[in-house]
């Protein structure tokens, strides 16, 4: 069992890609953390050199941290003096510099997609796969290393799919999502598109929702991750809400089940984690909703500090077995936040620590 | 084959619950109808005996149309001096209301839900099922007869699977729908419940995505309507755009299809109704959109002047067979427009007409 | 000056309107509060009997706190055996509950526009006229009393205008309001009228724009409020946000200013009660903001928990003197959180405590 | 008196910036023109040698007109073989590429605001000052030459205060202005900075608000525009509206007027161009609108299919002389609507015309 103790001094993280919106997020769960502090913001070249109050549009909610708005902006290509970093990089420049940075032996965990489905690489939920951390030992950079966290929506959909499918085997799960515009970053999406509209279409989304979950919740096999056999059907849809993803969600099982029984095993998922006392681990990693018209953005997307994902309108579906709708808060819980409790795993995990002690 | 003659005079309309939102809509579109003219204005008791331009809250686009504003509104009980009436109550008033008008003789053209499961009554789209029509004859109060057109949603989702379903055999649909604010009327949906938000549940609206398809594409059996067997599973979502309902859709065939094939037979379906130059019918009853994003409502609600469902992401499913997502515009296509081209085919199949001379 | 110490006991507040949009936020803020919690919910006809969680629809943001919802719901003729009653009532029902309750004993803090311009009603902005608040001596029903807070725009304004008027005199102000949806109630505002639109009108709003700030930046004069003589026209604008009202100002004072002067007055009136230690009063009582496109809703609204009106586009006007923006929160500072900063006020100046040993 | 003749032949029109918002909206509204047809499609390098389809982002409403998606996109160095173009250009690429065509000899109808306060160039709102058309010979490149229309939002407060001013004497005028989306183009404003949020500036706007009127309401004087004496105060708000801009003015005159009056000018001021039969210009210039929550985007925006301004809520001002509330459909009448009503001018004047026979 791993020791309950917080690190012995604040590890300072490196934040990539600062001022774009998963940046910004970074710091804002960042500015009070217990275990991390801000080490370094790293940024493109076009940043680089001015101070981040300077660089940065910020988008809130709530004013700049007053604290970060006079650290420099680093250039994309520093090597940060830290013990880790937390990347918010879009996915081609994460392709170029996460592996460098860890190959410089810096942890890096990384809410870009670019390494997502590397065989060597976690897509770590830490509620559904804390096993598949252990897997950062395989990595040619030890004891550098490269965690990810899945896209958005994923998180919402196999946080709601892990108890179901140990109960019950998941076999296949229909899914329309109905996401925020934070998803997109910023500038993302123009409002023109937007407003008082609905985009059906996410450019690479479905793609994600279909492969990401096999992965999350598939097995850690000897040599690599084996990919859980279930068939996902997908449609993504961007909707005028700030921020919060929605899952319609259907789903087959191994066998018929009663609505009952689903309930009983969400229910019971509580937080697997309890026992490792993560910060940023919400008290419950699901709540059931009761209204009819919940979970809904407006009311839900901040339970659990935006950690929770939260679910509703449990029922017997006509043609699959049972049909519920999730809630994500796809700036935290789905990028920043997941991210960040990743690497509160990993430290309770031994996996972390001040660099010039870190373990192998 | 009917004749393709205009009405000798235009038949006089009697509009039911015309301050409502439906009502106003069928104001909007009989401003200029070729066959027919509103010639009474009838509502509940609160706005009775004031002018129309006094008892509406007019909800637009555009002003009231000054022809309207001084007609008197008339009671609930009225039995109007009109050749039909066009009902756009809610579904406790037009359960009194409606029957009452049919008994006096009146050939009433209903949105409302109360009447549509009714096994003489017509549940009518007509690029669907309009033989179905012929079912009038059957009713009790014949010559006056009630006709009913479906919930707004469901139009997008048989316009859709009806070329499919005649070419391929539907067997299970499951379809999201993502639906607009005006389909819930005026007041309706609270700015505070929508803005920024989705509701992921509408009342009622479930059960009708699951049952009234299958009456429209069941076929007219010797004593009334055979349901078609398919099963369907809905889930609705309230959004924020004003007006157009989106349906994301996944479809299972009797037989494997290649897209090519789906292709074909979408467009394929032109104009079912071409040959009896009804006023209303568009030029294509489907639209098939090329572009990754579309259909959307900004851009394609108003095709065929809203009478077009527009459909497109035509694409394999990994679980079911196809997957595509359809637009309906939901005020006009769903609800007073289509009302208005159940009348247009009525007059064309020989059960309209100035009242003095009805066909029996 | 006044003892600094908190109430022996945490006083008993009645929540009177605790159904209603105001009703509800007075209970997000008396959640924790460490001064006053909820002693009695008191609601219209229709939901009394009722448990709270039965007959509120919860606005959120975030799910209704769970000490609440098992709270029974007493009828509106109730005299609640608390230590004050906050309301969140509707002017007619205030007109006829709030003096009851004031004759029967109790402070009543009240949010409504009953008795907001009563000659012996305080009007009061802690910040602005604390002094006010001495006048509730006056009233018949004494130790029994009313104490009211302004219009949520007023609010915003006279903040902004309290220390201009000292430093320069106002003698003209023109404002143009963009109100947010939330100062409407529930369900207030219809998402058809909103929705990526604008109303250029809010029913009375104007009208309490014109007449309230006189009071409030009036003197207490022997027998009554002197009101400040300045003239000021208003022109309201309801517009599709969620919380957060705008004000677009010019100002003409008394002699020529530069801009610095007015920056300077607006900086240096940092917290006048500061010294009073009231847990609800922010640090600042202004946030004056540089960036061009600031204050804005989405990230000024929750300063200093959203009790802090935010400033900025501070410059000359080629017709008044001066012109600036300020940004209210209008449920919080300009209802029911400046409700409570108004009663910890008055306990303070000694006019509330536990009502067996309630100060004459 | 000028003939009241269509041009012999449809005037051939080149459109520049054809891809942008602006230019979509010429290519709309030249769809089905009576005198003009589109003759050549100009945009940036970027775009050229692409067909229209490919190049261009349609952003509706409606879909993109079949009969523009496959000319041809050409350079912005082309000369077109045309009978005049219609920019709508940004102003850094309208500074270079309208005078090298004027001076080529074409008629440039621009949107941009490059040139609008230069001495020899009309910045022109027909219905206020049409005589300021001929002002185009004292240019050095007659034949060639160049025609502005002013910012969106100054066209709605000239045609306001046009009127008044004609009657009263026009000494001051204060307006705030909500202005929509769509005036910023595309992308222009991203939608995480306005769904559900206010901007309370918008760059350079208000400088155009408080230059621009004066010389479109002052004289032609014998050697230029003498401007008018009036000062403008301007406060520029971007909300989350699609297209219609607010304004709420205040407006103080040479004397007192009573409101009756006000009404009487408004109403009295008709369509100035009724006897010149221009395609474009609506039935009434103004509509004053007599609801007190009108106008408003929703429902007045397209009245006479955009080029009417609306007009509202006028009342006294307690500071100045009278309220008022105008609404102006910015991408129309505000944009491209406005230069083909400018053309449309031209041609009545004498100052368009097939090229090889141009009247000098």
């Amino acid at each position: 069992m791993p020791s309950l103790e917080a690190p012995p001094r604040r590890l300072r993280a490196a934040v990539l890609g600062a001022t774009g919106a998963v940046g910004q997020t970074f710091l804002r769960l960042l500015a009070d953390h217990p275990w991390f502090e801000v080490g370094a913001l790293i940024a493109s070249e076009r940043s680089a050199g001015r101070s981040y109050g300077e660089a940065v549009r910020w988008l809130g909610p709530g004013p700049l941290p007053a604290a970060f708005a006079g650290l420099p902006v680093l250039p994309p290509e520093t090597v940060p003096d830290c013990d880790l970093a937390f990347s918010g990089l879009d996915t081609a420049a994460a392709a170029e510099i996460e592996p460098r940075l860890a190959a410089a032996g810096l942890p890096v965990i990384s809410n870009a997609g670019a390494f997502r489905m590397d065989p060597t690489v976690p897509l770590l939920v830490p509620e559904v796969n804390a096993e598949h951390a252990h897997r950062v030992r395989a990595q040619a950079t030890w004891p550098g290393f490269l965690v990810t966290n899945p896209n958005c929506s994923v998180v919402g959909l196999v946080m709601a799919a892990k108890p179901l499918a140990d109960a019950f085997g998941l076999e296949a799960l229909q899914v329309t999502t109905l996401q925020a515009i934070s998803g997109a970053g910023y500038p993302g999406v123009a409002a023109l598109d937007v407003l008082g509209n609905v985009l059906p279409w996410i450019g690479n989304e479905e793609e994600k929702l279909e492969t990401e979950p096999q992965k999350i919740l598939g097995r850690l096999a000897g040599d690599g991750f084996q990919l859980a056999e279930m068939r996902i059907s997908a449609q993504a849809n961007r909707v005028p809400v700030v921020d919060g993803h929605l899952l319609s969600m259907s789903l087959r099982f191994g066998r018929r089940v009663a609505i009952d029984e689903v309930r009983r095993a969400l229910d019971g998922f509580g937080q697997p984690l309890a026992s490792l006392a993560l910060p940023s681990a919400p008290a419950r990693a699901l709540a059931l909703c009761d209204g009819p018209e919940e979970p809904q953005p407006r009311l839900h997307v901040g339970l659990g500090a935006g950690m929770t994902v939260s679910l509703g309108r449990l029922r017997h579906c006509p043609i699959e077995d049972v049909r519920l709708v999730a809630l994500v808060h796809n700036t935290i819980r789905g990028a920043a936040g997941g991210a960040i409790l990743n690497a509160e795993l990993l430290w309770r995990l031994g996996y972390l620590g001040p660099r010039w002690s870190c373990p192998n």
